[in-house]
């Protein structure tokens, strides 16, 4: 078996992809960061999504982004709420965390130089989704091309290799693709504003996103609104 | 006053580095990473840099990088000691941390963007240094090239700039240029392997670069030796 690392937030996508890098024959190591994010609950579905693929180490990594704020997740902003799912995506909204990716990435770095793994997995999507400019397919190629420059394994031996197999996707088609490989939703957890029990919002961008895929598809979400 | 973030080790190089960044006339803001490093007698060193140039902010974040390990440095690996400064780049060194310069410059990033910084200072340098990967010019370069697919401000305004003023210099220049700029190097700590009260143990290849730099130089290292 090959090693991956799998950034695992506990959402939808990182889920999905967690479920691909196991179908891709991985053993898994999946690594959470609690960044002291507004929807900490997310941390709780994380390790229900890392007990459900059995992986083999799962670390929960702090690093507290609220010390620098600039982002409705990390400071005491309000989380903005749009009214249409049309709006998404035209400019980048406020729950923007500035270099969230590249910070999750390069944690993801180092874990996998640590263990012997040469596949990241991330389940960016620059589809269906916000708008942030670290989720797109320029910035995860720079990534990689980054990483094999940074460290003795990537000049050493065979190179890094970011995999964003969600990037180019609709979320109803990452919906499906999951459902197929067997993933459980109910363990997942999207909304950016929930109540304290975890419950949805329904109404930021990352809860329309989602509730429009499963509309799309005719199928029920299984997770809470309120 | 333009602002700039400084990676403040609180060692000779990156403490040269803020000296150059104030002489090119920005508000410092500094970023001194406590990665649980066996040397964190520098986080002290760090405090009394930041206080000695009077910078406007100072971030020391916390980010454990002994829950991967891998180097001796984070973690009970014995940190290995040279017998001739002639050998030091020879191979990467077990001091090399997996990573350790992706994972800085991305919190700097993140620090940058917040307060409005386009200039990120970092004190890597890759003549008189231990053949770390992440302290060449090509990883420079394409860190700053993914900085600003990665970022809201390096897609909307003007880009980040990654400036690394002593990459190509030799240690001796360094510090010549520092004295030049009024930096007090007693104030500084450099030593891998110290003793709890911060003395240097003169063998680790980070002291012999800097004894070799005071040597060729003819100026005693106002630091103390075990």
């Amino acid at each position: 078996m090959t090693r991956a690392v799998v950034l695992l937030s506990g959402g939808l996508d990182s889920t999905t992809v967690a479920a691909i890098a196991k179908a891709d024959g991985h053993d898994l190591y999946a690594l959470t960061v609690d960044y002291n994010q507004r929807h900490r609950v997310e941390l709780q579905a994380a390790r229900r999504v890392a007990e459900f693929f059995a992986v083999k180490r799962h670390v929960i990594a702090p690093i507290d982004l609220r010390q620098f704020g600039g982002s409705s997740l990390t400071s005491d902003w309000e989380v903005s709420k749009i009214q249409s799912v049309a709006d998404i995506g035209k400019k980048i909204p406020n729950t923007y965390v500035p270099a969230r990716n590249t910070i999750f990435l390069s944690l993801a770095l180092a874990f996998a130089e640590t263990v012997d793994a040469r596949q990241i997995y991330i389940g960016v999507t620059a589809v269906d989704y916000s708008g942030y400019p670290d989720c797109r397919p320029e910035f995860i190629e720079a990534f990689e091309r980054t990483a094999n420059l940074a460290t003795k394994a990537g000049i050493e031996h065979s190179p890094f290799k970011i995999a964003a197999p969600l990037i180019l996707m609709h979320k109803k088609d990452i919906i499906q693709w999951g459902l197929a490989l067997g993933v459980d939703y109910s363990l997942t957890h999207t909304c950016y504003d929930p109540l304290p029990d975890g419950t949805a919002c329904g109404r930021c961008e990352s809860c329309q996103l989602r509730l429009k895929a499963f509309a799309e598809l005719s199928i029920a979400d299984p997770v809470r609104y309120t």
